[in-house]
């Protein structure tokens, strides 16, 4: 499977994605991404995290963004989260994906910017590979 | 079982949690009170949120506040959703509760506010029996 | 009468009741839709809450959005608040609808979320029928 | 009557409509004080405010603030808010009374400032008096 | 002079002065329009406030918004201001106007709400004449 | 006369003052400090910028925080402001402060930070006694 | 030299650290811990993280909150930046934290949540020591 | 060398900029431009503000704009700080430079204000003339 598994919560947040592919290829890291949301497909996005054969997850989520605490509960991986901005600008995706409970971290980045998560993601695998 | 089912998301929840409970017991409406984590307990509370023979959820949580999105993705039933102030005075949790995306509501009310949640329980739940 | 009374505060907040006129037909669920602002016309809408025959409210406002408060202080049935983006992006219809005082409940969706008032609606209108 | 009708939203809003009382005291002006919720009194509010023999209104109010537009919407005599701070600091309270809907004006003060709307109802009164 | 004095601090403000002039003229009230920075205009925005024959001031200001709050320190006559939106959507002109220090009260209206600000004067003007 | 003229809107702003004192001290700065509002002292403020023969000014005020936008509009020397929390956290003042028209600059410090207010005016001063 | 490298930007950060201490200390993975501001001690720090043989960064700061960017702009390894809350409850720190430009990318926890940033390195230590 | 050192953190901050530049050139003060970013050149920009044979330096950046306060951790000039306006309107850029650290002052203007950055200069450059 890919090296890193890209979840979206929306087919809207694809241009934020979009910007992750590009530097994920240029560093030549594969991946997988699909679309699940965490309100409205549950179940799949629960069967799709417990059996991603992933080093990394890469969420991204507008508005409530339950997408990257909802995964990071259902996996030991690390998961980065990137908010997209909506009505508010993003404010409430960036609040709900960096306010983590202690004990289910996840990495947030910048809004909308989905680069940084990729960037950050080819500097923990680069950890990984180094440790080989 | 219970009427109403109350999830709080920690045990420092419990306080606004109360305020609930006075409310309903005034009304003699029974309920249930169980503390369980979105994000530390995403397996018990899947079960606790399916098995439930409840008419309505009121969910408690504070920070990123996932629970009531997580819980009114799991059922059909009516999801009310209680912010509770943490670091920035509530604000993150409510928006994290009241911006969900269309398809999965949750019914939100005001930071701290246990009392409410009980009332807006008890508005529906008396719409359910006029209909008997 | 209808099953669900929509009322909105302004013409202009028409997109965002059509939203919530779209689920609620697909639902078959019957709704009665009025234009009353609860600082314009309060004594029409007074009159209106209380001899509407509805099962619950659907009320959609901006700016101050004092109208979904306004309607559940007239009446003891559900009140669904949705906030309508205006100069300040909807953060002052938002906190005006979610920070009620206890005693006087509102279900607050999101941020110029018509739908899920609707779905909200479908949700508590199902365990009235599940009564039956 | 009174020259200012004072109406606070709750009982918890005293401290703040106590500074009201000390700057109309200290410019012999006459005022009635009652307490009245929006929310929680509404008839007793349109009687109180219909019946009112009083040259201005100063209204005090947290949370959502609905009472200062209730008042506004059932008067034609100037109203003036005050916002007071609850969990929120009283932005919640601010905006609700500041972002009136065209043709509903309310004079809103800053947060807590209770004498700012005493000295505002001189300064509206000596206006009033020039003209006699 | 006129009745009313229109205060904004700046040429761009004029759509939001343009509302409180059609308001004014439907009510058959004179005024007086002048553009008067409080921080390009110090003293002839001093001389100006001094020497007006009006019996109340409109002001209109956004950004740091001093204006309301320097008129108010130079007279004795209400002050309405008028927060604009520009970079931050007004926010940050809506708190320079209404956070006024006690002792130099400015009535504060909605943002962008120049309609709000003439039918204030209207509401203050009234009392004055009933007075008569 | 002193160089550094150190303006305080209300004697509450005191231990703001005293922050930036000890740092003036330290580096063997001369200063003058008064008590004066914008606001309640226009008058004396005025008289006291334009007489003042320092070579630049620090002013410190809460709230709507005119006064350091107030003595950049009468002087031509640089102005230093320093935003004191109130009911707001000081995010009113730091707004009022730094969102200065074109034009007329304030050189806005962080809130409450007395010292850094200081320690920029030392480093201006620096600049000019280098030139000499 | 330790795995992880902990970097408080000063001394009134420790008990943001102390949580994040007891995490590692649970796991097993050895640390440093050093204060040093990116902004008082710029060169040191430029030292520090250029020679430390660590395996990934926690960097904890508050208000402008510099340090975790400007560590991540001197190292290929992975940055947790954890803000501190202080006059704005956090607010300014997170934003500064999580507002990385593409290219620099820091891991943002939630405010105060030592712990957290901790439980982020676990995973991504767990994540290298994998791949061994 | 010129008297003003300009620095932008990136490209985009150019309109931003040129407001400043027009300001100097209409006073005759000469400038150096140059962008840097903190973030991506941070050994670049070291060497630029170590060797800048400037009176003064203006910061222009966005997002988490730690360019000012970098600046000014590693020179004893005044330097002043212009948040530039992305995703959240300016506010995560503001925040961050006015909230320094005490010990290391950035003077911060209005988002998007390089005007008043220049004017400030301006006054500054003003006083040093003066002592000459």
């Amino acid at each position: 499977m890919a090296t890193v598994a890209i979840i979206a919560g929306s087919d809207s947040d694809l241009p934020v994605a979009e910007k992750a592919f590009l530097v994920l290829e240029d560093h030549g890291i594969s991946y997988d991404f699909v679309v699940l949301s965490a309100h409205r497909d549950p179940d799949r996005l629960d069967d799709y995290v417990r059996n991603a054969d992933c080093s990394l997850f890469i969420t991204i989520a507008g508005l409530s963004a339950a997408l990257p605490g909802v995964v990071a509960a259902r996996t030991d991986k690390p998961v980065i989260g990137v908010p997209v901005a909506g009505t508010l600008m993003g404010i409430d995706a960036l609040l709900s994906i960096a306010q983590m409970p202690a004990g289910v971290p996840v990495a947030c980045v910048g809004i909308g910017n989905g680069a940084n998560a990729a960037y950050l993601a080819v500097r923990i695998l680069a950890l990984a590979r180094k440790k080989e």
